[in-house]
């Protein structure tokens, strides 16, 4: 609970402006992207400086007031809902740029800055910064830290994580560390810069962060292949990687997925096929041309129907953004969509969709299935209602398996959203009981009143998604 | 202190043959690489399995006995030297490769095996694990994972930490963990993967790795430039990264270095030059030979005396085995080598060799400088003698002001060879107190009896590397 005269000295920080308990205010705080999860905050509070970080940290310190850090809301695991009550922490005053540096390729931000936008001032100058949630548009650069975004461009580039080179972090008690540097190579003690990454906000607050940029790619192609089996499609992809080439992006879509999408998106993708897959190579003319080529003949090998590979930049764009479009696409069929991210060795990929689509026949619920197949990481996504008490206790337990199913074939429960509120009582699956303890030794020793973004990660019980939401 | 009793119990688990706490083989591995250390252990174990790993440590952990894991010791930084005593746990039995997954592109190995044999039995598979350390044909994999090894091609590629995906982790408390998997993906809880990557033992033992492998590069090219000025060099390296190219290796020798790596050597290198810049680049045929041309052009247009392109593999082997010589070549100046790894953002380079000079000038020690330029990750080294004890201390008080010059130049007391325990010291130069102190939280959370490793990372007060040998 923040009293009155916490928030008096709340307000004393960040001034009047800066500090809002009315009910809207908390009402409009108290879910995210999440279908399903709702819990008002105590209060809302937008910090101008680090130091101003460091002074809030101190009195919800004092007085166990849980902080949960907040960028634009878009994740999907229920990773910014106050569960705990306590204070949502916003950057719309820590959104700045700071600094572009070319002689060492590298970016430092405040975590408010928009994803794309950071992109877009990036491109510019000829570099890049690969990844690429499909949220980018209104997701920030400190929710992609916090949460580890992965993206399309993931198979060859790897992810959020990759990238981040230097934190500036205000921890538990109020202190301000720093980690790495515009460094390639730095051992000086432990890898603080990757712990914090993707610790959803539960280890501390990241204030600042230095990103590494690389060269922008030359050029680009994108092709398509159908399929009409779905294992002719998985096995292409393990063949590709086999062969040593490494795309860009390896996508992967089902028939359900493909038909809402197309009717979302309305440019001509088939709707008849069992699976397609959106590949992409980027890099020097020559070897793209050359992987490309060599692409296309693995698919047709692998009994692909046609292969088309798109003649103008346009069709290129169209054929990303039907793909990006998925889950909006999906999330017009019914009044809830529960996307998952089970993730496996891209060599189970058949296998995984296989189990996914045995499961949802078992629990007679539509699952559509598509992702990165490329890094075998899935977005089995399930269109259902929320009201419907039965039904959900049935996707609850579709989900369950399939998650089990993915821990089974040497995967993980989430490769890119995070675990969250929803993924935390799977948790143990991946990790064993004594790999929660160990991970929870570090949350206690940084975090001891368990005040930064309490609820998440860590499972309190067995409680489901569905348990959650009453 | 191992008692009779605890030995009795150490070999009824690993036999007879597997533990020795003979005077001689405690002398034995009483030091390691780095100089001017040593203190003796009380025995020296060698489990044959994870589970025998696990019952060691529980019983030093009930009894408080330190463990140090030691693969073959060539690390720099007093990593392996036994300080407090204790156990040193060697991986000779654990040092199978235990699979190559061609479809995945990853390998599985215990920690014992050798470095090389690994990157060999990989690279006849067509396939690429890019770290490689100067000391990689006697140093074990497990060596690099705990120290985060870098090496020549770090720059293209990045290090040791970059490539590890999944671990089986023992803990201080005997639990036995698995972090990550074959995946590209994974955010489920920490990343504790490379938390432990260049954790250097203090956090627990690693009994098995997998690393991520790529396509290996179709060829490569290597070229010499000799400079007649420090900062023509430097500002190459500069302008080189600048122009959006990331060549595979770009490493520098100044004058110093190259006199002695010729003599020992005996290549041909021209040693009346200031520097000279090792460059390589690799990749697809088209896309060196169009690389190292621009390079070869910014390298005229920066002034570089003439440049060299390797014209058959046996003359760029030479070229690289006289830049991986470099360290040997130094050791037989003089009875002791200090060599350092202070490393600066790259556009620094310049500034921070200067500094070295003129901090060598100042304490009159001399001071050769080579390393990995492209990545700012210098290799300062001094031929001395530590029976000089008036000597010793105006290296020490000229390394302390290198650490501290590189921290004011935005850079690291350490790019890849670990604190340990010669630069426990300075580590709050890098950290700050806060950072210290938040590191530490995390080493007593998973380590409250401080057995694994102690004596390294944390300096227990201001000891200098000449005070730690007395």
């Amino acid at each position: 609970m923040v009293s009155k005269e916490i928030a008096q000295r709340l307000i004393a920080i960040v001034g009047e402006a800066n500090f809002d308990d009315s009910k809207m205010e908390r009402l409009v705080y108290s879910y995210d992207a999440t279908p399903n999860l709702q819990s008002l905050p105590d209060a809302i509070i937008s910090p101008r400086s680090t130091k101003e970080v460091s002074e809030i940290i101190k009195i919800c310190n004092e007085n166990k007031i849980p902080i949960v850090p907040r960028g634009s809301g878009t994740n999907l695991c229920g990773g910014t809902c106050p569960t705990n009550g306590g204070i949502v922490l916003l950057f719309k005053h820590l959104n700045k740029i700071l600094e572009i540096d070319e002689e060492n390729l590298t970016i430092t931000v405040q975590p408010g800055v928009i994803t794309l936008d950071m992109i877009n001032t990036i491109e510019e100058k000829g570099l890049f910064y690969p990844p690429d949630p499909s949220s980018m548009k209104i997701s920030t650069i400190g929710g992609n830290i916090n949460e580890n975004s992965g993206g399309l461009r993931g198979l060859k580039y790897g992810v959020t994580r990759d990238y981040v080179i230097a934190l500036e972090i205000v921890l538990a008690n109020g202190d301000i560390i720093r980690t790495g540097g515009k460094l390639a190579k730095d051992v000086a003690g432990y890898d603080f810069t990757r712990l914090f990454v993707g610790s959803e906000g539960t280890l501390g607050i990241i204030t600042e962060a230095t990103l590494k940029l690389i060269p922008m790619p030359e050029t680009k192609k994108t092709m398509l292949a159908l399929y009409d089996s779905l294992e002719d499609a998985a096995r292409t992809v393990s063949k590709i990687i086999a062969s040593k080439i490494i795309p860009t992006s390896l996508e992967f879509m089902d028939q359900p997925t493909l038909e809402v999408v197309e009717n979302f998106a309305q440019i001509g993708l088939p709707t008849d096929v069992k699976a397609v897959l959106l590949i992409e190579q980027d890099g020097p003319q020559e070897v793209v041309n050359r992987d490309i080529e060599l692409i296309k003949n693995i698919c047709e090998k692998e009994k692909c129907i046609p292969v088309s590979v798109a003649k103008t930049e346009a069709e290129a764009i169209a054929l990303r953004t039907a793909r990006r479009s998925a889950l909006s696409a999906l999330a017009q069929l019914r009044p809830t969509t529960i996307l998952e991210d089970a993730t496996v060795p891209r060599s189970k990929i058949a296998e995984m969709v296989q189990a996914i689509n045995e499961i949802a026949q078992k629990y007679e619920v539509k699952i559509c299935t598509f992702g990165h197949a490329g890094d075998g990481n899935l977005h089995p996504t399930c269109p259902t209602d929320a009201r419907d008490h039965e039904e959900m206790e049935r996707v609850e337990m579709a989900f369950a398996e399939i998650f089990e199913k993915a821990i089974e074939l040497g995967g993980t429960i989430t490769g890119e959203h995070g675990v969250g509120i929803v993924k935390a009582p799977y948790l143990e699956l991946k990790l064993g009981k004594e790999g929660i303890h160990a991970m929870l030794a570090v949350k206690t020793a940084l975090d001891p009143h368990n005040i930064m973004n309490p609820g998440k990660v860590f499972a309190k019980d067995s409680r489901k998604r569905m348990v959650v939401s009453k």
